[in-house]
């Protein structure tokens, strides 16, 4: 494989336009080409599985957070990979590795953006969807560290259905508190209760969400966990307890418009209640990630955590995914397979 | 005086109507009555000086926090006054008490109500500018105990040339930071410089705050402490450095329209930043009232603590006095004498 006249052809998706709203896949282009040959300290991975992730719609901005994708330019994304030829001291082939791998088939970088998989007898899916970065990982120093759950704490979760969500949602039932997930239609409000584990389920497309909020959580809540923002953060705001923590861990329903994002016209509310909203990104738990994946492994291995995934097949598919994800198209963590 | 006959003659001021906006003189009546005598357990105050605050326009609304005023209702207000006529063991005549006298010259109340002035050798004027709940001790807990601000942290005050906020930006200089004020107009902004003892001012009417925070705080601020809300808490959004504390006080731009509160349409910021927005009230505080009292006034005995203030003179310009609350009229704490 080292032969350099074997380098294998690569699929790649890439930006064709800027999406004005949600991303559809018209906006995007596939292209097929060799793969670049791999210099001193990099490697050629072939990718096995990529997640979807509310983030990459921040990079279709021509301001962006994350960085900006610039026209023509391949789509980012987060993955798991072999790694096929090697020039890094770091990495042997047939290594299984996490990290960067865009939206392409094959991708060839320097070794340093990736971590080599430490368990890598556990299939790509259940790896991105309970040991990723933005899920697991996520999903655990939100609720655990800026949510700060303890026993009996009323935690309301948004996009609850989600990668993120279902995780939060078994975590704070782990320690003890009663959960309400919010998410939208009735399998997803079903799988919550019956699968993930909530106490209640809000359809947000259905019912009112101040009325079921106060039917579920008399008291008020403690902890609002935040996916999706606009409404949903308003309702929470209008029914937070004294030394309530609103954790901001994302706001789907405002990324498309990130020039106009609606604030929470409630937010006094966290001064009426000497209340909290703190938001977080992953990365700032950076030096933390070996000992959250440790325990997160350890539940998934005692059989603690249910991860609902949605696969869709092929990197062709992966405007498809993306469109999904903003249309709510999806029952759990989104990922493309290879 | 505890011969019923001789009740004094009180003159209060009443809601007429309730303001759509800014609260006007227009808005209220000014009615002159017999005071009513004192049950058992109750005290007659005579009122000496009254704190205007942001918070009673709140109580103007139909639906309030702090409860609504009634049209034709006497219109809310702390104050410092003597006791004429004690009809409790708590107090004696002469006494020098504070509670809620209410906008008007006397006040019969239930004694439960008012505490006993520490010191009453101190002038009413500095008692509220200083050691008041509203002022003083809002302040205290608000920069000490929400904001957690410590040596070398860079605080953005709004509101900076108010009761609370003057004394804001000196506790956090007594702490060790640098202090950013923000206040309206040249006048203000010379008094948080040169009396206040400010590192800078920033003047909102003519200047371009983006530009002016990112000037005097180029590498992002820790504190925002906010008592204005609406573009100013943007712009201090847009400029927070990692694990900031954005501390709500008061949002004084945004209480005359409270049902379409602009929210901080920057609030994902805090995702960003790994920062949090933290609200309070002082009452929220109300076990440590004492111990926050006895530091401000070893404080300010020590020379350390500038107090600003405005005076209104007599009951009648209160409505006038609450006006200019709101158009910036002022300079340091606004109250009314009697």
């Amino acid at each position: 494989m080292s032969n350099l006249s074997n380098l294998p052809n690569l699929k790649k998706i890439v930006l064709k336009e800027r999406p004005i709203d949600n991303p559809k896949v018209e906006g995007f282009d596939i292209i097929e080409e060799i793969s670049r040959a791999p210099n001193d300290g990099e490697i050629l991975v072939q990718m096995q599985a990529l997640e979807i992730g509310a983030w990459i719609r921040t990079t279709l901005n021509e301001e962006a957070f994350h960085g900006s994708t610039p026209i023509g330019g391949t789509i980012p994304a987060l993955g798991i990979g072999k790694v096929l030829i090697s020039k890094s001291d770091t990495f042997k082939e047939g290594d299984i590795v996490n990290g960067p791998i865009f939206a392409q088939t094959h991708t060839t970088m320097p070794a340093e953006m990736f971590a080599k998989v430490e368990n890598p007898e556990i299939d790509p899916f259940t790896q991105i969807a309970v040991l990723g970065v933005t899920t697991g990982l996520t999903a655990y120093f939100g609720i655990y560290e800026v949510g700060q759950v303890k026993k009996d704490d009323v935690v309301l979760v948004s996009g609850a259905a989600g990668g993120v969500g279902a995780l939060v949602c078994q975590l704070a039932k782990i320690k003890g508190a009663k959960v309400i997930g919010v998410a939208g239609g009735k399998e997803k409000c079903e799988v919550l209760v019956n699968e993930i584990g909530a106490d209640a389920a809000i359809d947000y497309k259905k019912d009112n969400l101040d009325e079921k909020i106060k039917e579920f959580a008399s008291e008020g809540i403690d902890i609002f966990f935040d996916n999706v923002g606009g409404e949903i953060l308003d309702a929470a705001l209008d029914n937070i307890r004294d030394r309530a923590r609103v954790v901001i861990c994302g706001a789907i329903s405002q990324y498309s418009h990130h020039d106009s994002v609606n604030g929470p016209s409630l937010y006094l509310r966290l001064a009426e209640k000497y209340s909290r909203m703190e938001g977080f990104t992953v990365m700032h738990f950076e030096d933390r990630y070996q000992e959250a994946s440790k325990e997160l492994l350890s539940l998934y291995e005692q059989g603690k955590l249910k991860i609902p995934y949605h696969i869709e097949d092929g990197i062709e598919n992966f405007p498809l995914a993306l469109q999904k994800l903003f249309t709510g198209g999806n029952t759990g963590k989104l990922m493309v397979k290879a």
